[in-house]
């Protein structure tokens, strides 16, 4: 199966030319595209809910909501305030968003109506890292309950994220999880990554993941 | 990219072919061979660790761990009893094991030294769905911490198990996980899914864990 490896890097190819594309949309109309991914579970869907609650009035927030199957995350966004702003991409099996599937909805997005998008990637630690999508930065979530070795197995992600959010900060104390040693080994990997802490339960850290997403936003990024 | 289905298939047919060998020598060897799947962090090597501990005096455990990076769960599991019985796998970057990894390593494995062998998959519910690596069947563990819609979200997986675990249920209650419901949302996909819920920190519901791997291996499967 030699041409596997030829093949990947022409399908990355064609990815990093549309991946183009979206980031020049996205630039032209002055708008942040971020492009969250982690581990199944570990809290984007919440932490997005949390972020139209407390920003949807002043920032214009759109969302694009990759699935595997079914579009539960698209329909808590809606509720939470997302409301026509919010795109599903039911990936039908594949593990990862890719450009292509981006630039397809973009055809449906008014990206003059928006400041900032959130795209909410398959929840994989693993193949979403080599899909660009013309975001601005990955933002990795990574929650308490995962463990701290994460970003050394992982390491690509972490590699590839401009920010690290650790979600789940109220159940520290369940496990042996240490934030000292998950800061470490994440910086171990990625000497530059930010690191806000959360708890989208009980809304601890939030703040500081609010006035990171104000400050990229004032920054004219 | 229009070739991308062809070789997927390709792929997954040499993988088949390979699997069937595998299959083959677990056979020809009287080895119950299973497949441990779940999301980054659901718990697959503490449940192993504890395993080992309460069954490797009577039951001879090998133990295959894959990794994307690092060999720190094959360390983990040597540690705790899995002594030269444990074969670490790094994919290198890929997102999942295959057939053609498992027959390198048993050229390695005295198979007659066996009644039962672990493969621990990397960590990701959608790609190792699509393997099968000679395995008598998949075992596929959730957290409660991870939310009781994954299974709706990642059905391929659960589709392809005969055993969901439920780990974590020392948490249970500390989000709004409802174990009637994952167990609804799994057998919707899997009617026939077996469930065994376990807390492998404090150690609730293992010897259900036990009892089933006993079983699995007095029925002479």
């Amino acid at each position: 199966m030699n041409e596997r490896i030829p093949l990947k890097k022409k399908i990355l190819s064609e990815n990093d030319r549309l991946a183009k594309e979206a980031r020049d949309e996205f630039s032209h109309h002055s708008v942040v595209a971020l492009n969250l991914v982690s581990s199944p579970g570990a809290g984007k869907t919440s932490l997005l809910e949390r972020t139209l609650q407390a920003l949807g009035n002043d920032i214009r927030i759109g969302l694009i909501a990759g699935d595997v199957q079914t579009e539960n995350d698209a329909t808590r966004l809606i509720k939470a305030g997302g409301g026509e702003m919010v795109w599903p991409v039911v990936t039908g099996g594949a593990c990862h968003l890719d450009a292509r599937m981006i630039m397809r909805v973009l055809k449906d997005v008014d990206l003059d109506r928006l400041d900032l998008l959130f795209i909410e990637n398959v929840g994989n630690l693993v193949c979403p890292s080599s899909f660009d999508l013309g975001e601005l930065m990955k933002v990795v979530l990574i929650s308490t309950t995962e463990g701290d070795d994460k970003p050394l197995k992982y390491p690509a992600m972490f590699r590839r994220s401009g920010l690290m959010v650790v979600n789940k900060t109220d159940l520290l104390g369940t496990s042996d999880f240490s934030m000292q040693r998950v800061v470490g080994n994440a910086r171990s990997i990625n000497p530059d990554l930010e690191v806000i802490e959360t708890s989208c339960r009980t809304g601890v850290g939030l703040d500081k993941w609010e006035d990171w997403l104000r400050g990229l936003l004032a920054s004219g990024q």
